[in-house]
């Protein structure tokens, strides 16, 4: 156990993580219209106590304005009555998506008769352990009930008072639909040490997810005991193969780049074929440069777009570390390689495996890269900014997973869930 | 990282998982056809070599006797040329299976005409440590091979020679076959620290799983750092309701307990409704007497089965640890609930979570059991015994996993994959 969690810590949240399985149970055999309801309630609660969350989250802003919160963290931070507002317009949406629960996955006769079906049931209890972005919270509770799943969450310490005031406006909507409060929880009280506890929490909490900057997660990743799905890091590529078009390239990348910075299917690295280098480059570098966007050139590379004298470009060496940098901001790894399969080389040993995007009109390119890139995400001639569980059509998303087991990309409502295998019998027994 | 590691292993077992991964990538793109020529050739060359692999084992089994390994552990470390003919007619019928490598798992285009494909592809490299079955090394490697994983192995200390001559006629025909050797490796050079280095190469084995007792398990579960699936602990409960047929529980409860007893889906539990106890456990009980089976029995139910005087019956007085235990023998557990609710409660407390069964004719009692019991499998009016992924027609199983993340219930090549995601565009941007 971590040197920093008291054993009370721990037993206090495995109890609120028990009593949220005992609360679960309910709602995992709540109809959908059932659940439907209560979302909406919920949604019209949060409406008539905007000005209290509000209320709330402007003492959390003060103080986090006084600690010398940057102003990235502080919009994140901010939960005043408008997005309260799109917060519950956002319950409101997950009330309306289809219901995995209760899916038939397969279903089969064996040859003695047993009737087979492997259905769709909730997962249990999610843990979630996220940063000082409160409109969380809400996405996260929504997409739990939704689900029929309870929810034990873990927010910033800088959202605490936030949470807690959205917590206590779901609480009696909860108790007033006949469900019990511990089916949304938060472990703030305990700090810092009720993250640490929900990690050791195995058996108690069934899956944990933790959301936000590379650092958190995989501090949860490599301590946590309960299975964790993680989520988020992306370093992602995009490869102009020797059969790209340039005039699909330009735009491709401009929009993976500069349409939203600071988001994890942002492209953050170039991989230019080295045949259609000369050519492309300079127009590309043009672009980006027009766009501010700084660049970190190898070698080749930054001889070309040197060469180019391009107006107002900031340019770079690269160092072996850009390689590995999600830079959530407007810079951009370039690289000119040798060939198509050096491309899949150096992306696989350098991606965190979330989405990568091949610019090329040669069939045998596209195949190839799409078989052999290993990541949860591989768009052709397309942006990388699509990976998202809402384009996806999944109406709503818990994250975005980067790993193999279980869900892999956008995860969306079915993703929350896991199966049952259920045989109906007349007396079969074994031979 | 755990004391017993030194960093040269940890390294070294780094070294060996990328060398795997490496080896898969081409596996991965093995058309099915080219991947079951595989395994036939690595059945006829085990087939071929069976008389080295039976002198490799003997002196593990010499070995084995010495230390004074039990006569059941004996018996699962003996591979002499008849299990070793065996093992190979496995490889030969996993060749047969449906490969899934490839399905397409949903696909739809977007709005903008983006066309989406959600594809199986393989895990990657699958970690395995298990107890001294040489069986399992061929059959872990012939499940990874086709389902196009990469395979590392640490088996039991006692079967290490076995091990060693069978992947030593495993590796000449993955190089005849353009393969390279590294994608079936022991790391049993290490010994202990090879699992333990497995445990910590995370971002270098994709998934690791455990196979053999729950000491084993839970030792992997809880010290692992990268992903894994549990399985196969199964302390197994059969309920009997108050509208349960005796003629159908009789034989269900004498074939899940005793057709064969040590495996994960024997029945260890019975519960029997207050209502019909007084009729049926008398003639169970009979039953389970003759079939040698020791009964811990509750207070009820040890006053009625005593009272009915059964010839040569051992009874004892249940113990509150008898109620978490998997026997793992000719022992079951025997309990009275005053109701439905009470079994569900007991169970969902007491359980695995790998399968029950319920004995029932009334609609309404199969249907709350089997939505209320969190189990990976629910039976109704059927034998525990059919939890296996043969018999649920997979075809082989790799274990049965008892938790919810990824996996649950018989796990066959099907489960050893993961998704890709693959968007084809013609230019699109996100707006």
């Amino acid at each position: 156990m971590s040197e920093a969690l008291s054993p009370e810590v721990f037993d206090a949240v495995c109890v609120q993580a028990d009593q949220a399985a005992r609360a679960q149970e309910k709602l995992a055999r709540a109809n959908t219209a059932v659940k439907n309801d209560l979302l909406l309630a919920i949604a019209d609660a949060l409406d008539a106590h905007a000005g209290e969350i509000e209320a709330a989250n402007s003492l959390d802003m003060l103080e986090a304005k006084e600690s010398g919160m940057d102003a990235g963290k502080l919009d994140r931070l901010l939960f005043d009555v408008p997005r309260v507002a799109a917060a519950a317009q956002g319950v409101r949406h997950v009330a309306t998506l289809p219901d995995p629960v209760g899916e038939i996955v397969r279903g089969y006769n064996l040859p003695n008769g047993l009737r087979l079906t492997q259905t769709r049931v909730p997962m249990g209890v999610i843990g979630m352990i996220y940063e000082a972005r409160p409109n969380v919270t809400v996405d996260v509770a929504s997409l739990c009930l939704k689900s029929g799943n309870a929810a034990i969450l873990r927010g910033g310490h800088a959202a605490e008072r936030t949470n807690a005031a959205t917590l206590s406006v779901i609480a009696p909507v909860l108790e007033a639909h006949g469900f019990d409060v511990a089916l949304v929880q938060s472990v703030d009280q305990y700090g810092r040490a009720g993250a640490t506890a929900m990690m050791e929490a195995r058996g108690h909490i069934d899956v944990l997810v933790p959301r936000g900057g590379a650092g958190l997660i995989q501090a949860v990743v490599r301590n946590s005991k309960v299975p964790v799905i993680e989520t988020g890091a992306g370093n992602v590529h995009i490869y102009i193969d020797r059969s790209g078009d340039l005039t699909k390239a330009i735009p491709i990348i401009l929009n993976a780049k500069t349409q939203r910075v600071g988001v994890c299917n942002a492209a953050e690295k170039l991989l230019v074929h080295k045949d259609v280098a000369a050519d492309f480059l300079p127009a590309i570098a043009t672009a980006l440069a027009q766009a501010n966007v700084v660049l970190q050139a190898d070698a080749i590379s930054y001889d070309i777009i040197q060469g180019a004298a391009i107006e107002g470009i900031e340019l770079n060496h690269a160092t072996e570390e850009d390689w590995d940098t999600e830079y959530l901001a407007l810079k951009m790894g370039v690289k000119v390689v040798d060939s198509l399969d050096e491309a899949i080389t150096h992306i696989n040993q350098h991606s965190t495996g979330h989405t990568e995007s091949i610019i090329a009109e040669d069939y045998e390119a596209i195949e190839t890269f799409t078989k052999r890139i290993d990541s949860a995400v591989v768009m052709v001639n397309a942006s990388t900014r699509f990976t998202d569980g809402g384009v996806f059509g999944f109406g709503a998303e818990l994250g975005i997973s980067t790993q193999k087991m279980h869900a892999r990309g956008p995860m969306g409502l079915r993703e929350m869930t896991t199966t049952k295998w259920i045989g109906y019998g007349t007396g079969q027994v074994r031979a």
